[in-house]
């Protein structure tokens, strides 16, 4: 791609979910189009997008027909089935690109990459093995935390270890599923960085947010980040290391924990991030708009904060506070999921303080 | 309506253009679905609306369907034709009411309401022949403008006049319809309020706006305008009267003659407003999400402003103006046109100052 996309031109977005919603609504403020692929009906960003296809990820005609149909292709999650990126691969631009995709899809990959590029991680080894997860205790010692390679996310495929035996026991858990035992690391926060790399190699990162979880779910992100103004400099550069290192192109959410020894990275996500919801109402372009704006060649927009914002997620039965919530003065964002199901992401909102 | 709608019903909207677009999108935000009621197909806001129905205002099957398919009927223009909202007001509700539209659709209706209420406007007297063509200017005196009572907008159907002669003349061009003669203005700017009143008679005004027209088209509105802290209480209050008076629900555009004699009233919208695009980009809860908050009897949002903005149009080929402009740190808005038209408006930017 060599010059932007000019307005009328489509975007394929893999998945439907609510970062797909809100890509497709970012997209349409310029007058772009978008194309979801997700294999359910119904899903949130089906609701806004001007094409859907309904179709598996492994029905190559649907994937074709898609790959044609769009100037393009995106996505909104980063499991994406390697053999439907195969397909799409030879017949449209993809961005961000198959080796951010596959740094990030399996936890050791991911970590030995960020050292390679003289990031620190946590202490981490692979376990593959009965063998190896025995061997692993020893390297990496307790409390530690094994996770599967591929698939996590809200801390599902995670098991905290705290002795030999639970070691075996959480082994045991994964059912064979290549794993990584991580040494557990004593932070006093979390923070992330939300990063925007355009194909020219210009770079934009939004002001870091502190992040809370609550049972493994993101719970709220708030700017600015309770950290000094070299530690802001660190967190940005670390991202743009990142981002430049893998030749990116789209918008990143970067995780770090803030330990005695500096920023360690927790890992990245190749895509909008849950902890950049905060830039909706904190900046003139949001996360959204910046990913539609790298991926389509256009130069990356202000995304200087002009508010202290805190997110705050609705999980589950927390879309009941809605009508409560709408009393107040901030910023709701629904994703139009008819079913609410326990530790499912139902909407956010944006409170500017 | 008593109660507020839920996530996941439907608000039909009248009119498919930029406004409906702009207002079907921040209803998505919400959880909130449209039914965009449109004579063309392939319009912007039926590019990012749930369902679209392209029929003329004078099917009334069409219309039956689409006042029965949604929770809350609401418009983007206001010349609709009455027989149309005959039809849709006996099957649902309508915000703003007929009672809004019914004023605001002539000029004459308008003044004299305003007037009725204690609202100072421009001196009028009807012409709807050419005996009233000769009296009006004996007794409105020139300069003075003669514009059509219905259907003007955007300065069409409006005829300056500087003599008897060329009072004549505007009459013979307004081919008999019944017009009013205005006396000339002499304003040091033109100012706006965005207003919105929820069912339950809550009020919220923005900060107003000040505005720039080229060729008789608003070209910028900048806020916060240059007016005094006692002038700004003036034209809230100005603006709170008007939308109390007539029991409105939605949001109002009032656009305000600044002149020696204090503000003068030059005439409402009952609907969105071109001068309240600056929302999007200056407060939390824009001018659309405001209406669609106001219509589906939602508490009405934080309307206050986080930064100073000017927003510009982008008329025509000014589209043209993009590719430079999203090198900018500036919001861009567009609307989706595909034919790009003299005096046309393509789309908006706000910049942040």
């Amino acid at each position: 791609m060599n010059s932007p996309l000019p307005a009328g031109s489509t975007i394929g977005i893999l998945g439907g979910g609510q970062l797909g919603r809100m890509l497709s609504l970012a997209a349409s403020r310029l007058g772009l189009l978008t194309h979801v692929f997700d294999p359910s009906t119904g899903s949130p960003a089906s609701q806004v997008t001007q094409q859907v296809t309904n179709a598996s990820y492994d029905d190559a005609d649907a994937l074709r027909k898609f790959g044609h149909s769009v100037d393009v292709v995106t996505y909104e999650f980063e499991n994406i089935p390697t053999a439907a990126l195969d397909i799409l691969e030879g017949i449209n631009t993809i961005y961000p690109d198959r080796k951010a995709l596959f740094v990030s899809q399996d936890r050791f990959s991911e970590k030995t990459f960020l050292n390679d590029i003289g990031l620190q991680t946590a202490p981490f080894v692979k376990v593959e093995n009965s063998k190896e997860a025995s061997d692993a205790i020893a390297l990496i010692g307790t409390p530690s935390i094994l996770k599967t390679r591929r698939m996590g996310y809200d801390g599902k495929g995670q098991s905290k270890v705290k002795n030999a035996a639970e070691m075996l026991t959480a082994w045991g858990s994964m059912r064979g599923a290549p794993s990584i035992l991580e040494g557990f690391i004593d932070f006093t926060k979390e923070i992330s960085v939300i990063a925007a790399r355009g194909p020219d190699g210009e770079v934009s990162c939004y002001d870091p947010g502190e992040n809370v979880h609550r049972n493994g779910i993101l719970h709220t992100t708030q700017v600015p980040a309770t950290i000094t103004a070299s530690q802001r400099m660190d967190a940005i550069l670390i991202a743009a290391k990142i981002l430049n290192s893998l030749e990116y192109v789209g918008v990143m959410g970067v995780e770090l924990f803030d330990t005695s020894k500096g920023f360690l990275v927790n890992e990245f996500a190749p895509r909008v991030h849950n902890s950049g919801h905060w830039t909706q109402n904190g900046c003139d372009i949001c996360q959204f708009e910046q990913h539609i704006r790298a991926i389509s060649g256009w130069p990356l927009g202000d995304g200087s904060r002009h508010s202290d914002v805190i997110m705050e997620n609705l999980i589950g039965t927390d879309i009941n506070r809605v009508p409560e919530l709408s009393k107040s003065n901030t910023a709701l964002h629904i994703y139009g999921k008819v079913d609410t199901r326990p530790g499912r992401k139902m909407g956010h909102f944006n409170t500017r303080t």
